[in-house]
């Protein structure tokens, strides 16, 4: 294995693998499947982005590896994130007469991911999966920790489950062939990350931000990796988020309500950039965290030139809020941000959480 | 609770459950529910057939237990187990305002405990599902051990999950709707059952079949608890089928083949009896089972009413045959009776399960 690569260890309780991150590290991927998966049979799962780019490269590596090889590839994009795209792809499992020792790579970012960690979860009552994440987004979050999911019409990764890969192979000169904007959106998750946990990674995104000139892949892949060790040490005590795995909700209750009332104009990182933020002015108002943290978290996120507001109407984002899959009956968790590198996980009414979006949304102003 | 009532406990691995079987008990859905699950809200899902028979006493039982109950019916029959239907279930849900701590109630036959066993296994990533199961088949198979799956074009049951119940409640008196050749089917998973596990069991099914005349329900609700324990016993031990999970497959290989080759005319237990006796032929050509075995093994199906052989073509049969879930590569393992009461697991090449065919299928002959 290359010098450059990091190997963070994710013993989650249903299975543990490993997740690699380096620079030109995707050509490892059929080594590192015959690996951790074994099988006969490998099926590439892409879209039409990003598999144009990068499949030689993966279909090469398997093959090399002793796999016989297919690849399946779907129409990118968010609005094919449903069960009836999931069952052309299965399918195409079926087709390629894979069996239960046989093994799916995702090749793309989230949506990829989701697509095909969850065709792995279903198909035959699953098989195994490895993530071969191509976005800033799923290399830092989505990738990792076994959460797997469609949309509905009702709203955004309604039905999914848990199932985890078998590795993770993250080469993050993958990012090179991102829309620069697409990357830009996905900071914001990084920034939470740092939020919950790293005082100093906040502190040096904040100084230098990570879609400037000239930021060195080196640094990219240091501060991967350490997103991916601080999701680790969240999912491994809460696989199926029931506690703690709430935590990596912070910014999410309102950032959610935010997107879905943009009609998802807006992007995932840009809507949790918001929501976060908001929440920091509303927990600051209630008294529930100092405003240094407050204006901490608005400074990271303004740095990388990610939104720290929002102007929809507050009826609205609310009403979206309320569709949350963390509500429990009249009553939500919510994640407070109680200092940098410290969340709290409250529990408020709806009436409660409306007075939050009241205090926290729309305003603009930092005191 | 009845006097009447059998519980079997089942302590699976990733949850423990009791299966309830007794007379006149589906009233009782409601408190088993609230002590089993919990929740504020209660869907249940059935379908065009049971739905407008038993939903109403169901629903009445679960709203005076306390539950906020809703009901989506799907229309009835094996060509609706698909991801579309399953979709607009999930749909109902999210309409419905079920959250993480709310409850699935599955009312039906085989495909219904796996139409809401599945939604329940998706939605949120995963709620409770209480299974009522109205078949026969149901009851003694697919309502325990939490296998839930939709079909694929490429075949039944090719994409699912494993997802246990909260609680199962059979009411044998739910079975006096069941069309009666649908119920003589479902005895030959009953036979399959005794042949794996009881010999009395299947001496007693050999000299007074099931499906006869004045057969109390008192006896009925006995041999199902009595499966129901035998399927227990096997589930617990390995809930994922890696290993013991698969003797309950003993006489599918081949009536899974008969079943597709039948374009699923068919019905399953019986090509399940059909592909049992055809089993125990091959096994005895082979020297694995004495001829005794074989002959009880027939006897029994044909005490039933059922299907002892099959005059479908080899080559169509065996080709349905090698799309089986439990191929591994180009072996298969198969499911031997060595003698009633004890089964072996056997792995053969695609060769030698065409020669299994060729010995077993469509001769007739008992020597």
């Amino acid at each position: 294995m290359s010098a450059e690569e990091t190997i963070v260890e994710v013993p989650a309780p249903s299975r543990s693998y490993e997740v690699r991150v380096g620079c030109g590290i995707l050509d490892s991927i059929g080594e590192v499947t015959r690996a951790a998966a074994g099988g006969e049979r490998a099926c590439v799962i892409t879209e039409t982005n990003v598999g144009p780019i990068y499949a030689n490269r993966v279909e090469a590596s398997l093959a090399a590896a002793g796999y016989t090889v297919s690849t399946l590839t779907f129409e990118a994009g968010e609005q094919n994130k449903r069960l009836s795209t999931l069952e052309t792809l299965l399918e195409g499992l079926a087709e390629a007469e894979l069996t239960r020792d046989d093994v799916v790579v995702a090749l793309g970012g989230g949506v990829t991911g989701d697509m095909a960690g969850l065709a792995a979860a279903m198909y035959l009552r699953g098989i195994q999966v490895v993530q071969a994440p191509t976005s800033l987004l799923a290399m830092v979050d989505s990738s990792v920790g076994g959460k797997v999911a469609v949309d509905l019409a009702h709203g955004k990764n309604l039905c999914g489950f848990f199932w985890q890969p078998s590795a993770v192979v993250a080469d993050v000169e993958c990012l090179h062939s991102i829309d620069r904007s697409l990357y830009t959106d996905s900071i914001g998750e990084v920034v939470k990350h740092a939020v919950l946990a790293d005082p100093q990674m906040l502190a040096d995104l904040t100084a230098r931000p990570m879609n400037g000139e000239g930021y060195p892949d080196e640094l990219v892949a240091r501060i991967v990796a350490e997103n991916v060790r601080i999701k680790r040490d969240v999912v491994v005590s809460d696989e199926k988020e029931r506690g703690l795995r709430q935590t990596l909700n912070l910014g999410h209750t309102i950032g959610h309500g935010i997107e879905a009332a943009s009609d998802f104009k807006l992007g995932h990182g840009s809507s949790v950039a918001a929501g976060l933020c908001c929440m920091a002015r509303a927990a600051c108002a209630k008294g529930w965290c100092k405003p240094e943290t407050r204006d901490a978290i608005v400074a990271a996120m303004a740095a990388q030139g990610l939104p720290t507001d929002t102007e929809l109407p507050h009826d609205v984002v609310f009403d979206y809020m309320t569709h949350d899959k963390k509500r429990h009956g009249d009553t939500m968790n919510i994640v407070v941000p109680a200092e940098i590198g410290a969340v709290e996980v409250r529990k408020v009414t709806m009436a409660e959480l409306r007075e939050l979006v009241d205090l926290g949304c729309g305003t603009g102003k930092e005191d």
